[in-house]
């Protein structure tokens, strides 16, 4: 460090921060830019944390790796990439059928997520922070309308991670396939459907122009939290006020990256239909269907992963209790307040 | 202050805060502790901000006074209390018919929001920084059920500041009573009715024993915002990075007292039911009247207040673009949810 070593001053500290998105996916990688930002005029510019984009210092999926491993001292991920480790990392992203973004939020900051997840992450040498949720997604964009459950058998869909385990069970064919090449799958028919994020990522992508049919509500990605995942030994070096600084600075890029989508879907949204995007509700068999399977894995997981178990119960039991209070004034005022023409 | 002027060494500072809450909001007062336990651990105890409940330096409703005058740095208030010097303070905060909570933080965060009502305070010599929401609140304690418009003839209802513009236009008689003396009010039949918060306050009021209907939504809160109002003066005095502190403390604090309230929420109304609190959703035709009085004090506002113009316009159309994308994605998947039987 270059700063005197007086009374008050802090060290220099540069650190790297390895994020798992494009600079495209300005929304979410400018979360980190935000955190990094915020430190840095906190600590009068002597924390520097160099941001990254996914593939530059490591592949967008070994972030965690490269976290625990202490490659670099700090990555900006999405928990529910690690599932195929260990299934509960999904809890602490998404699960189909899983929290909101703020049900999610408040399990974090006032329940019992922050501790449970914690007490998890901590097998990996990671401490967390959440780092940013986009609210509901949508359900992606099929080239033919989902009738019922019969159109989903067969259905070559690409769809992220963990949600593929629900889906599989509907008799859909999950793909894995880089962004870049999704498009072209759709127009040639090698792919049926493919899911993103929502309007504000989505109309960049322009997948309306070859599958324009664009269900919703994504029941898979109900809330998605991404997360700060934090070297644990870099974070016992840190001195205390840096500690302070990096908790509230993530919590900053929490809440703009939820403001960013939802400032900016609404204008994307429009755009997509004005393109003739056509925006159709999943058929309620095929949520009923989706549900039944997803609980029934939950349980299986459960069965074999204490986990799993542990954070599940918590999760579950906060999810009733959330969706029992939601429905009531807060469901009320936002369907009326929807129902209105503004 | 005391810090030597050395590069790097921060100088010490006492900040002076008035909370416009009482500590047994402990939601709401607790947010203003989280913003001053985060300064001070972010500037290594440098930055001390000490937190003054309601009434202990200067009236709960004279915060504003207090910060534009300079006794007092900051303070934690809700800005329509100020709505008597100007209606656009209530638009900061919440107005009947409003924003919700994550639609509040979007306009605030990443639209325009922040922006116009910072021009707005500046005529008070103050800056803003969002500092809690409580989402939708319920619509308060009922004697007897409300039927039909006809119920709100004549009642005589403990409501709130710039809510009481629009329910008196359906007849209410509002009554501003201190808190302390509500429920005997309420029990002798002096007051017909009161709205406070939501579950985990009302709770702690205890108004069900007197006034057992809870009806629902409280359209006049549908996310009231509160602020952390700064002397422009004192803020433009702090360093850089006690800025940038405050600033994003501000954040956490905004961030943690709706996550209070979403966790908390939830038991507190399932002890209130079983304590025979009896919840009722407002009839249709109410909603339908108070919005359209709401409307046309709206208009008749934006004719004589040039700011409330400027401020409104923004606002009604970003509530507009808000409300036709919420009812897709965000609307469906929670009433999908909270249709289960979880």
């Amino acid at each position: 460090g270059t700063a005197p070593a007086v009374v008050g001053a802090q060290p220099a500290l540069r650190w790297r921060l390895a994020s798992s998105f494009p600079k495209s996916l300005d929304t979410i990688y400018g979360a980190a830019e935000v955190f990094s930002r915020r430190v840095a005029a906190m600590s009068g510019g002597r924390f520097q944390i160099s941001v990254h984009p996914g593939g530059e210092l490591m592949p967008p999926l070994a972030v965690l790796d490269g976290v625990q491993g202490g490659t670099v001292e700090i990555g900006h991920t999405a928990p529910y990439y690690y599932f195929g480790k260990d299934e509960t990392f999904a809890i602490g992203c998404t699960i189909p059928f899983g929290l909101n973004s703020r049900q999610m939020s408040a399990w974090m900051i006032d329940g019992q997520g922050l501790k449970l997840m914690r007490a998890f992450y901590a097998q990996y040498k990671v401490i967390n922070f959440p780092g940013g949720n986009t609210g509901v997604q949508m359900g992606g964009w099929y080239r033919r309308e989902i009738k019922g459950l019969a159109d989903m058998k067969g259905l070559k869909f690409r769809i992220g991670g963990f949600a593929g385990r629900v889906v599989e069970r509907m008799g859909v064919v999950p793909q894995n396939l880089p962004g870049g090449q999704v498009y072209q799958a759709l127009e040639k028919g090698t792919l049926d459907a493919a899911e993103w994020v929502g309007p504000y990522d989505d109309l960049k992508l322009g997948l309306h122009k070859v599958a324009p049919i664009y269900h919703y509500p994504g029941w898979w990605e109900g809330g998605p939290q991404l997360d700060f995942f934090i070297n644990t030994e870099a974070w016992a070096k840190l001195p205390a006020d840096y500690q302070a600084m990096v908790e509230t600075a993530a919590m900053q890029a929490h809440v703009n990256m939820q403001a960013a989508y939802d400032a900016r879907n609404p204008a994307a949204f429009r755009e997509l239909v004005r393109q003739k995007a056509r925006p159709v509700a999943f058929p309620r068999a095929v949520l009923d269907a989706a549900y039944q399977h997803a609980m029934a894995l939950y349980d299986e997981i459960g069965q074999r992963n204490p986990n799993w178990r542990t954070v599940y119960a918590d999760y579950a039991a906060f999810r009733r209790e959330q969706n029992l209070w939601f429905r009531f004034t807060e469901a009320r005022y936002d369907s009326y307040m929807q129902g209105l023409r503004l």
